[in-house]
């Protein structure tokens, strides 16, 4: 049984789809949610002869018009120089405004043909067929598209949401292990900050999510997709409510920049998600116990406070003021009450002081 | 007495404003309508010297935290590595999302500044401070933002409406002769789609028009604007009637791709409003004419169909068939009924025999 959860967007709304065996309906599915004159499937080369070859089969058996446009896989392929590469390419075979673009693969290939899309002739459509967990449920749902900079990470981009996202779950089975880790990970942010039950279910059926089994990750998939799609339905263009999403995310990124990427990004904003935690604690905010409870149920993902490189807080606190997310330079953080609830107080972020961050940051660097 | 017209947008709508002076008020104006943490003006080398280093002036002795950002003037820096240049710039100086973009400029600037705004952290918000005719009354209206690639000019891009647009007509008087000619050939095309009345004032006040006069300029740019701001609202995304604002500019484009760019814009697009009347009139779309009165209407800006070049039909054609506006590969027309309407019988555009057309182009070569 397929299941489908609407996500408000400017404009329009548009499907998420999530069944087993759904990448084989994909002509059906197109010619319901995202008709158009030509398509363009974009993917890399580690997906591409997985899933989008398939993909570009199915759809020339059913007569479209279309073609398979491939990049290196990677983060760092998400560049300016391939956008203009994948569009230059799509002009060049005379593509025009009739044009639907499916994105084939991880939150790398969403980002980077979503870009694509939202900027081709002032932008032209876009399928979203997101191969990983971690793409499933967070890149592929909001309409967030972009690229890299050497400044940072998503600093180029456009809000430009797809006619419909299709997630398959029998995909799965083909992702290495450390990224259904990642990306379940942030399965349980959703749970943290919105859904104990959920939070919960995740963790009796952690053994099952992490081989893959179908089931159990189409359930998973549909219960994330459906948090994250009622906090953007909120809140659009990511003015105010989206911010809770960034729960874990002001320490873990700027963990992740201070290990220079050799930490991971799941295993960073697990580690952040507990050290915001313990923040929230300290300030009286959050419930005492919530971040040993996180921790303990990111544990059985193998991404737990464990595996945190030893890192020099003033390392860490000189990549919190270059975030992105800093407005007039101070980082700003979001907080539980408890597993299952985000604090409101001041908008939905908020500043805390440095130096408990730092002593947090330190205390965490002295137990390893 | 300044103007003020607002334009619809998806979201939210703008004003354009319209007076002699208002640049010596632009603080104010941007506290009103662009309220930003930090304010980044973009200019060509050109312009810059001329206006946009008096906005710096005012807007920091107002208090403002402000830079200027600059590129080399002309069509040719309208280009991706542009975009990227000016982006790493702001992201260097550490410009977050509460920033604000200032374009000053023509067309070129309004596109290029714009496109930095529109995916510059997926998009902070913009100013049009438009400096000739061309943007005042076209350029800066509409939201249409982007940039030029190997393949032909505007492929690349987005909608990205201003917070504001402020037309100054002090400032045409700086403005070489032919970029007014060229200018006011777009205003005479929209009294040619939509308004008589607006059309025989632009001829009655031709010679004020192009020696700039402060007042004539006002009323002719803000009649312009109300016209443009009119289609653009009742179709914000271009899916249907925005379409007549191509009246003249099917052939025009072509006429200009087929002369090498050695025919200007105007010039060109001038030549193809004359020609899709006579189109229209050989079709018995058109009032018998048609063509006769806007060719002499025109040559009041010295660009009338006496300086098009003899310029080869089938190389005209040929540039018609890769045009962005075709659909299925065959180029649409937008076609009158007489001064000041189109026809609507297929949607906004239509396809006409092509025989037609290339006799149409080649009695052209003729008569010269």
């Amino acid at each position: 049984m397929t299941i489908k959860i609407d996500i408000g967007a400017p404009g329009e709304s548009y499907p998420a789809l999530i069944g087993a065996g759904l990448l084989e309906q994909l002509p059906v599915i197109l010619d319901e949610y995202a008709p158009a004159y030509r398509y363009a499937v974009i993917s890399d080369d580690r997906i591409g002869p997985l899933y989008a070859k398939a993909v570009l089969e199915q759809c020339r058996s059913s007569g479209k018009k279309v073609q398979l446009y491939s990049f290196a896989a990677g983060e760092a392929s998400k560049i300016r120089k391939n956008w203009s590469k994948l569009t230059d390419g799509l002009l060049d075979a005379g593509y025009g405004r009739d044009t639907c673009i499916i994105a084939v693969g991880g939150g790398v290939t969403g980002d980077l043909a979503g870009f694509v899309a939202a900027t081709f002739l002032r932008g032209v459509s876009l399928v979203q067929v997101p191969t990983t967990y971690l793409a499933m449920i967070d890149a592929a749902i909001g309409g967030k598209v972009g690229v890299d900079t050497r400044a940072g990470k998503n600093l180029v981009g456009a809000f430009h949401p797809p006619k419909c996202v299709i997630a398959d779950p029998n995909v799965l089975a083909t992702l290495p292990d450390d990224e259904r880790s990642a990306g379940l990970v942030e399965a349980f942010k959703h749970g943290a900050i919105l859904d104990a039950e959920y939070y919960d279910d995740l963790r009796a059926d952690m053994d099952l999510l992490l081989s893959a089994d179908p089931e159990a990750a189409k359930v998973a998939v549909a219960g994330s997709i459906r948090l994250k799609g009622e906090v953007v339905t909120q809140d659009e263009l990511e003015n105010g409510y989206r911010q809770i999403l960034n729960f874990g995310h002001t320490l873990g990124h700027a963990l992740e920049a201070a290990s220079g990427y050799s930490l991971s990004h799941g295993a960073a904003v697990a580690a952040g998600m507990v050290m915001e935690a313990e923040l929230g604690e300290r300030l009286e905010v959050t419930e005492s116990g919530t971040s040993k409870a996180l921790s303990s149920g990111l544990e059985g993902l193998g991404l737990g406070l464990e595996t945190i490189p030893q890192l020099d807080p003033e390392v860490v606190m000189s990549f919190l003021s270059s975030d992105k997310k800093t407005r007039l330079g101070r980082s700003r953080y979001v907080l539980l009450r408890r597993i299952g609830e985000v604090e409101d107080a001041e908008g939905w972020s908020q500043e805390v002081p440095e130096p408990l961050v730092r002593e947090i940051i330190g205390s965490r660097r002295e137990n390893n």
